[in-house]
């Protein structure tokens, strides 16, 4: 076997998952149970916890699907038009022919647009493809880099905590993951000193070739500052690293904080740091959109060798055009004067303004309950609060064999029903327990399910102290 | 750079395709040229080149991503009850959402339908994943393989003359590509004795874990015999080599020939045959469906250690729920009596019995010209056909510095804006000329193709000769 996908750690078949779906098929055959079903906070699937679909991007998934319906007077002109431009890009007007690998053309171009409007600075669209979603794409990236330098193997700075699908890819690639901590006393920023360690630790072991950065973040909920930015650039400047920036989930952002792009920053830092080499992803899986099920997303890279991103290029395999056509409807959206511009904000808004809501609430409600504290949640959609686990807590994870914040996520999964994921899933310093729960259940669900935290936290503490 | 993806070539970017775009660019911008448009019998690209999607699969991809037009009584109910089917096996009924990563579980119980009644063997739903297309499931299968045996490189045996995605994808991996030649006199079938050579000849350079079958094939339109089948298996038997069977064209079959799966032949063989590894792959983007931007296939593997394959399942990404659909429509197409089954037999039959048509003239028309022999086209949507050199065009060619095949092909292209690809590109015996050509131009302009190459070859002997 490759040792590479033996090491794989299987993100979607873990222990407490796997319990939860045991525990939703008892619940349907009729066992009891103290609670009535599972509230699924560890899952990030937009869709599957009732996120509704935003009516423009589905319109113009069937008009290219099914052109006769450009007949159909119930669907509105812009997203006629979309379809029709759309259309005009694939090889004899079919979305049922291949795309070049890098995607269709007036789609990478108008995803230049979307970044130049994002920006305020010039995005070339020869630099975006087209990806099927954020891991398809930084694969793809780190492929490249998939080579002995010096040699040693080569390596990736990675955060901690972290989304477990990066290391699970380095493991693929037969790649050092090299760990840093993000600082959970800066809400979850970079410490320029915690990069250098990290970097300088690692020389012996591999030869580091880029570092991933994800903002907003996720298990954390951070969004970064100007500043952290600014010292992650110097940072990779200083050590000819290439930055991989998962900005996937820029739309979602919260709490006064701002999104900078990655990008942008280095762009307006002038020399040296604008030359970095980048690539930044994004994708239709989140945000307001949630089309996880449609893989689509597009990643621009910058500064890149030309003879390397040839190569690159010349690695892809062209994308879903759906997703791609998923891609469109989020770089070109419904704008003032439009057919669906009305509806379509309304959408967007009534999602991100749930998201919002409850963001604060979640972080509120952690930080009054005794023992738990928690970060706000400045973007993304999660929390990542800390448990202070009393000693008898700790004893009995013990006995139990299991990790502390393992033990405390189980619990509260058999007493409760909610699931939430084990925050050593992600990475956490040593001696610190944390989970991460999402802020995707509907509004009514997830505060029964704040209610029902609290409820079980008091319990557990009583129980334990 | 990585040295694999360096060595990678191109397939989309061959000179003579590029060559083609400049010249269609020239006539749109009102160049002068020997023809008025150029045809594209370079490309496997059916809905590029007019073939027309089928309806119902369109009518349930619509449906699913719009389900209110579940009301709409335009739409039959076949195709409504294929989409709830499939929103039922989707998280929260929504599409948007991600499915497994192994695909949506009841797409995959009717592709093991699908299988069982093609070839009256039992199927187990759990041994068949969903792709998005069968490059991406090869590689999917080679990645498991690409390590170290013996302290050798692992290496693959495929066939040649074959379509060069199987070498990217083994240079992409670092994997050895092992030649093991079909024979033109027996309808490119297999000889035991290449077989044997190839793989005695490569045991210093590599340890071969796998071979490459593709059935019905490409560039050939083959289809291999019974006995072929029973050679290759018995051949991989007695080699300890896992068989990846792409059979993604098995719907293509012509002038008599019959489709023999590998797990039916390996299966009706007995032991030890029947406990032979095998990887089949099957996709939507050929043959009468032809939905290559949609990028939906599955493999169905047998016999994997189950360890392996549980691997194999992590290692995959989740592929797009709309071209999931879309396979559910291959494995779960109309059936009599219901109210699509008229309409889709017509659509499908329609371009089945054109492809069978163009693969019978295709032939003749070949053989009929002094000069070029071609294989009967058995399957799939080639023909490749070989040329006899006249010394003098050997010459003209070195002395263009190209390779006969190539110059013969560029001159086709100049002349009459033909585009086929030269049979370098696909591998062939030395000394010997060929070129590839598809039967998917739409009927009238595979006619003019035949008559303008006819016309074309007889000045090129003259010129030559």
């Amino acid at each position: 076997m490759h040792q590479g996908i033996r090491n794989m750690e299987d993100y979607f078949k873990l222990p407490i998952v796997l319990r939860a779906k045991e525990l939703e098929e008892e619940l349907r055959t009729g066992a009891t149970k103290p609670f009535k079903k599972i509230i699924k906070a560890h899952s990030e699937d937009c869709h599957a916890l009732g996120q509704k679909p935003i009516t423009f991007l589905r319109q113009v998934l069937i008009l290219v699907t099914y052109p006769e319906l450009m007949k159909d007077p119930r669907f509105p002109e812009d997203a006629k038009e979309r379809a029709r431009v759309i259309l005009a890009g694939c090889n004899n007007g079919s979305i049922g022919s291949y795309s070049e690998n890098s995607g269709i053309e007036t789609i990478r171009r108008h995803c230049a647009e979307f970044i130049e409007h994002r920006d305020g600075i010039h995005s070339d669209w020869q630099n975006i493809t087209l990806s099927p979603g954020t891991s398809g794409g930084i694969r793809n990236i780190l492929q490249l880099l998939a080579w002995k330098l010096n040699g040693k193997d080569p390596g990736v700075m990675i955060p901690k905590p972290s989304f477990p699908l990066y290391d699970a890819c380095l493991q693929e690639l037969n790649m050092h993951s090299v760990p840093y901590f993000l600082n959970e006393k800066k809400n979850w920023g970079v410490d320029l000193k915690e990069l250098n360690k990290s970097f300088d630790d690692s020389t012996s072991t591999c030869t580091l070739r880029a570092i991933i950065v994800n903002n907003p973040g996720n298990p954390t909920g951070h969004v970064f500052t100007l500043q952290n930015i600014q010292e992650i650039i110097k940072f990779a400047y200083n050590r000819s690293l290439i930055i991989l920036a998962d900005e996937s989930q820029q739309g979602n952002v919260y709490d006064g904080s701002r999104f900078h792009s990655v990008k942008r920053v280095m762009i307006e830092m002038g020399p040296p740091y604008c030359d970095i080499e980048l690539a930044s992803f994004m994708s239709v899986s989140k945000g307001y959109i949630g089309e996880s099920g449609v893989r689509g997303g597009y990643v621009e890279v910058v500064n890149m060798d030309p003879d390397v991103y040839q190569m690159y290029v010349k690695s892809l395999v062209c994308p879903s055009s759906l997703g791609q056509a998923a891609v469109h409807c989020l770089v070109d959206a419904p704008k003032e004067g439009e057919a669906s511009y009305r509806g379509f904000l309304m959408e967007k808004n009534e999602i991100l303004l749930s998201f919002k809501e409850k963001a604060k609430l979640c972080s509120e409600i952690m930080n009054s309950i005794n023992g738990i504290t928690c970060n706000p949640v400045q973007g993304a959609v999660y929390a990542f609060p800390r448990i202070t686990m009393p000693a008898k807590a700790l004893n009995a994870a013990k006995y139990e064999n299991q990790l502390p914040d393992v033990f405390y996520t189980f619990q509260l999964l058999e007493k409760t029903g909610i699931c939430v994921i084990p925050g050593s899933t992600f990475g956490q310093k040593p001696g610190t327990w944390y989970f991460r729960t999402t802020i995707l259940p509907l509004e009514e669900e997830f505060g029964e399910m704040l209610k029902g935290f609290r409820e079980f936290h008091t319990k557990f503490l009583t129980m334990y102290s």
